[in-house]
């Protein structure tokens, strides 16, 4: 167990030691920064107001340049453009205010100095493809859809299967209904293919296919089901963000250089 | 239906939109720029050599300041020091190297004018709570102990259960070990508890349990096990990064804006 043990007490110690970096000032009013132990200014962002409005607030003292832009795609247009510069206030902090936004579910990137950027605030990251933005959701009817609602959850199962036509081990995602696990029950299987830039991960985190399954089914407008998620690109045999793809890629792939395998 | 095969339909778009945005430059030597279609400047990074030297770079030719900062915890540091200032190049690439490393599994951010930032070309990140960094892993036979490698892989389950003592419905992370699913034996159950700033998640994507558990059942060194990770934070229902921390975390977090729920 000697190399196991090690292991398992170095990702025990990493976790450990980062607790006294995660302090977050209690109490700080919205928009104004505060500065914890580690000296690094903390502000509220995004902020979204009942009705819609979000503000946007980066600490950036030494940048020259700062601007939010909207990567949802082109059919969730911000108005105003999807591109807003953001302006610096006399503490550093570049802030910009947009909307009010339709009830919907938005990602979003900061661009410092001509360098993309996520937004430090929100702990709500996405991944599209080969791109990660920030997410943030405007509540409403219409969002609430692939919101996690209160009403039974389905179970989301990271499952390795082996492809003979493929002859390689791969990763594919389930999701098993509410009462699956206690009853005898059988359901019919949706295949929920993902488009170009997808795989096995991009229908459960970007697509939210599991919100979306809880709450059709709770609200009785889809039958329960298996939902079977498959990655459909012939050299991953998992996401790109879990293992690099398999050298057929190409060799200018950048991720060649991190492989995970 | 309706509003559940609008909601389908709009994020089948997204992941379909972003595909034109994905394209990466074939064959392009490493180090070297290239232009993709959307005018961006694509870079290697990070660029490991068998020796454990590792190269960073970032495209951003508008920035003053920017240096690559190790993140991994002080028990995985650098040699030469745990933040490395990069130099800009004729070309707008910044760049530095490091090492040679020992075998291990890392993780670093830039700081691009100030505000950190994630390495762009770089699509493994992990998040530390509620910070997120860049992971790279040197290849050897320390970090092989949790890379995925070519054994039988366990099962990972996202499972919601019902907690009476909080009156909360909670999420849960539990791993099966290879054959579970398949045969009628009984396990032994490893309740595999996070450290300060952790959730459910922190284990299986951060700690890579899945991994070192798939890894030393198939050396002998462990016996099958199920392992079941849990969130101990009695104001999360689940892993910050999926739902907004209920109200008792104080009122100036500032993901409250953000809410999933």
């Amino acid at each position: 167990m000697k190399t196991g043990s090690r292991i398992v007490a170095a990702f025990a110690s990493a976790i450990l030691c980062a607790y006294t970096g995660l302090a977050q000032p209690a109490g700080a009013p919205a928009g104004q920064q505060a500065q914890t132990r580690g000296g690094a200014a903390q502000v509220r962002s995004p902020e979204i107001t009942p009705q819609g409005t979000v503000t946007f607030r980066l600490s950036a003292p030494n940048a020259t340049s700062v601007l939010v832009r909207n990567t949802s795609g082109g059919f969730l247009d911000w108005p105003g453009g999807n591109e807003t510069a953001m302006t610096k206030g006399d503490n550093g902090v570049w802030s910009a205010t947009i909307g009010p936004l339709k009830p919907e579910y938005y990602v979003y990137v900061f661009v410092v100095d001509g360098v993309q950027t996520l937004d430090p605030q929100n702990i709500f990251h996405v991944r599209d493809g080969q791109r990660y933005g920030n997410a943030l959701r405007i509540a409403g009817e219409f969002s609430r859809g692939y919101a996690l609602n209160e009403v039974p959850h389905g179970t989301v199962h990271l499952v390795w299967y082996p492809s003979p036509a493929l002859k390689l081990t791969r990763r594919l995602y389930v999701y098993t209904p509410p009462g699956y696990e206690t009853g005898t029950a059988r359901y019919p299987v949706f295949y929920l293919l993902h488009g170009g830039g997808g795989d096995e991960d991009a229908w459960t985190t970007l697509g939210r296919a599991p919100e979306i399954m809880d709450n059709l089914i709770a609200q009785g407008k889809a039958k329960p089901m298996i939902v079977v998620m498959t990655n459909e690109n012939s050299n991953q045999i998992a996401a790109p963000s879990v293992v690099a793809p398999l050298p057929t890629s190409g060799p200018g792939n950048p991720m060649q250089g991190t492989a995970m395998l």
